[in-house]
């Protein structure tokens, strides 16, 4: 085979592999058997592990796409003339984009200190995030004691419906977010626990990923 | 051996496998190996199916206690002078019993519609948990738009935000759930989006038992 034709077939094989990957993160999760991909994608194993040496190389390529358009709703939200609007359409973006994929809520919820560019592009939505609540208290829409690890917790909430909710009753999503940005609101009355410092919510998020 | 010394043995077998039970599904959750609870209460495989048949008969033996805790709890709520005082007390018992114990969480989400004793107690605390949401929203608390399909979802949020922050920030659940009894008040502005119908709830709840 000419040497065209065997970086054409390298290419073919990703292509097959990345799609199997997306089907089968959405629907098991991202810990899903790399076996069960390599036969959906119809290559051996080895050739899995050629393209994507780790199984993080293969979740950052997979999600790629979506790590753009979950940064992009951080953008359109601080182009929002009313801040706390644009607060609450991100939320329910975010949220709803967890609500079809189970691997990308992993990907949002826990850390992947391997895959680098994933990752930077998750820390600077977490600080645009932070911007935008700034700019959302600001505005009277955002209660004063809201603080960014209330995110990840939102997120964590709305996994734990999904995945019991997906198959039989995912309005039940919808729902739960509606409630909490109402409790986000500077309308909602009394007082909050103390939330998790940012270094306990980050250390929930790391062991998260490690003892699934 | 006499019988006596036999009837004994098996008394101890039976409480060997129980403590090992609890210890095992509040780790692991109910879908634990039942290898792994054989091995801890130091008995053979066979023994622990000669004493519990299935599954099922010794989640109801090991969760049977808390039950009876949480069947209580909604009397304790329903005598309150405040009902709505009464409801929040109530939110947040369950949820604490929720936080410690991974197997109880799952006994709580999820159906079991094998084991029936298990069943009625909870189902009988579902139909007392209905009154006190008619009582609680009649006192002028609780909003009026709240359904009682509110509570598994609730649950189902906080089983989320503690399978990912027990260990490392278990406060976070704590104020998840402040920030919903706040969303749930009558004081809280704004729509719901349409909950799901009872039946949806209940479909989801079989299904999360059995998909998992």
């Amino acid at each position: 085979m000419s040497e065209a034709g065997l970086r054409s077939d390298a290419k073919r094989n990703r292509a097959r592999i990345l799609a199997a990957a997306r089907t089968v993160f959405a629907a098991h999760g991202i810990d899903a058997p790399m076996n069960e991909i390599a036969r959906q994608a119809g290559v051996g194993i080895a050739t899995v592990f050629r393209r994507f040496p780790t199984r993080e190389d293969l979740v950052a390529a997979v999600f790629a796409d979506r790590m753009t358009v979950y940064a992009a709703a951080i953008d359109v939200a601080l182009q929002d003339p009313d801040p706390w609007h644009g607060f609450c359409d991100y939320v329910r973006t975010v949220c709803s984009m967890q609500a079809v994929d189970r691997g990308f809520t992993e990907v949002l919820t826990h850390s992947f200190p391997t895959a680098r560019g994933l990752e930077a592009e998750r820390d600077e939505a977490f600080r645009l995030f932070t911007e935008l609540i700034r700019r959302a208290k600001k505005a009277g829409g955002l209660r004063t004691d809201f603080v960014p690890e209330d995110l990840p917790m939102l997120l964590m909430a709305n996994a734990g419906v999904v995945a019991a909710t997906a198959a039989s009753a995912p309005e039940t999503s919808d729902r739960l977010v509606a409630y909490l940005l109402q409790a986000f609101a500077v309308t909602a009355q009394g007082r909050l626990p103390t939330p998790p410092t940012p270094q306990r919510m980050y250390a929930a998020m790391i062991r998260a990923q490690h003892t699934r």
